[in-house]
């Protein structure tokens, strides 16, 4: 295994900078990254771009007749993003790939927080040059024996003195399915194993607990879905290595998921499904506006794109006054799982 | 005008008590809100009892086949509430007329929460008992034409020392049409004015004032509606005073909003109307879930009954990216009014 050195600026190597399904051009100008490919800002940069283009081009498959749409956009503070988008196919309801790279400045307020988070080598009381970028995606399929996906992975690198920088990774990938289908979730969840226990065995226990814990609407004491993993402020053993778990975990999006659309994009449902469906995606909304910490935290930055952010939401949901369901029904077996996570594997 | 003596508990009046209109039994029970009719929460719960028996008795007269659901609840800390609510009406697609009677212990937090927020005399640093009570609506009609209403009124009573309470008021009623009426919203505003006249001439303004910066989607730059009124914390000049501007501004929600059901829950309608009002919802759903004070309290706290504080929600809610209403539309018309609130009278 070739070593990388971070921030050594006169590496050679740019076996990292595979931009070959890149969608449009990076934010981050193609010959910066190469000539700077053993950063790991720029090494994160070409995998979420070019992962994003290899997602779109497989769930564009789907779609003959309705087109992803490519949204590049950039930020006059720095940095930018690429927005891709479907609305209304014939397979996906509305469903989006993200990617964002955005440096600037980190208010002192923010850092702060980080410092308080428990990273005490950040120094206090000073605003600091940052560096974000991440993929992110939540896809809603039309038919409800589709689940919905949800994954984000994203690199955070801040410059705590002259060339001195801390960083770290964060991310996962979850499943929420509108009626259960145990073979599907076990899919799902093997796949994720499989990309954890590729890097360190102990990670999918750790991180599938940390999912079931995250994505709980509290105030309905129920879980979004039937969880997947979730990891946050990972900078251990070091940085190649961290690195190459989160490949392994953008890499997983695909052969996790795509079977479940291959198998039940077809099936006959009718008005009861749809309607359980749309109550569950007003459920997906309750989560991401009341408790999705990257939601709110982009909802509360002045000047962040917020189309971009929420397409994450579902193009209908609804709401009904104490809908309950029907106890040994098809929707009550789901809504049991979501009342009481459970081990898939 | 005959004097009240709040926290007499000899008062022979019974002139505040009428319960002709209630739909149901009264949370507190009957003959103790009768037998100490001057303290003003018995006052106040028995006005906003009657009041939602008022309105529901009007809007159930707009649907002759759909029956208002009257769910009376008790909860086991003290208190309860009476949920009234009707689905898919001809005239009201999701609409509900909410009262809550609460009290107990509030805990320090809030109560220091209270103090910080301006009201020195509660003593810091212990849990106070408390009494609340309010009225709660929004009404979301099926017809595009007819804008959807909310109104609320409420009353809060802290003991800060054996038998010394600090009180205030809080309240208001605001429209959000999905298709701009100027003679509708200045029927509305001129409703409200007539209510806030009555008691201070001064009141309208700043309440609409206080309306249009509270509405706010903060990270949509523009209000969620016309406004209406807003206040908080209102404790002068005296109780008495007080409680007659909320009956006023109670008894005003009728006249200010019926009209515009009459005038417009027959007209015609097609797609792009209705997806214009499903777009809007999204935007509801946004500030509610969001920004609102009120849902954001009772969405944390424990044991709150979220099915009586969700059904704020619209039935039916979308979302789309980058919609933007076509310039000089109708529904520019209302957006421009949105991110630029006006002066109606």
């Amino acid at each position: 295994k070739k070593p990388h050195h971070a921030f050594s600026l006169f590496s050679s190597s740019s076996s990292d900078i595979d931009l070959s399904d890149c969608l449009t051009n990076t934010i981050t100008d193609e010959n910066e990254l190469r000539a700077n490919s053993s950063q790991m800002k720029n090494r994160m940069e070409a995998f979420i771009t070019n992962l994003q283009g290899k997602i779109i081009k497989k769930l564009q498959s789907f779609e003959p007749e309705t087109k992803f749409k490519v949204d590049r956009w950039l930020r006059k503070e720095g940095g930018g993003g690429i927005t891709c988008i479907i609305e209304d196919g014939q397979v996906f309801e509305r469903g989006a790939v993200n990617i964002s790279v955005v440096s600037g400045m980190l208010p002192k307020a923010a850092v702060n927080e980080m410092r308080a988070r428990g990273k005490t080598s950040i120094p206090a009381g000073k605003d600091l040059p940052f560096f974000a970028c991440g993929i992110s995606s939540v896809i809603h399929p039309r038919n409800p024996y589709v689940p919905t996906v949800h994954f984000n992975y994203r690199y955070f690198e801040l410059e705590v003195a002259p060339n001195k920088f801390e960083w770290w990774f964060g991310g996962g990938t979850d499943l929420t399915p509108y009626y259960l289908d145990e073979n599907d979730v076990k899919h799902f969840h093997s796949e994720l194993k499989k990309a954890c226990d590729k890097n360190d065995k102990s990670y999918y226990l750790k991180f599938k607990k940390w999912c079931d814990e995250y994505f709980v609407i509290s105030h309905r004491n129920e879980c979004r879905g039937v969880g997947g993993i979730f990891f946050d402020d990972l900078d251990k053993p070091d940085q190649d290595k961290v690195f190459e778990f989160v490949k392994s975990c953008g890499n997983s999006v695909l052969p996790s998921y795509i079977p479940l659309i291959e198998k039940n994009k077809d099936k006959g449902y009718g008005y009861k499904e749809r309607e359980w469906q749309l109550l569950r995606r007003g459920r997906y909304v309750e989560f991401n506006l009341v408790y999705d910490r990257g939601t709110k935290f982009g909802l509360l930055t002045p000047g962040s794109r917020i189309e971009s952010i929420l397409v994450s939401l579902p193009q209908t949901a609804k709401w009904t006054y104490k809908h309950e369901p029907e106890v040994g029904s098809e929707e009550h077996k789901l809504f049991q799982v979501l009342k009481n996570p459970k081990d898939w594997l």
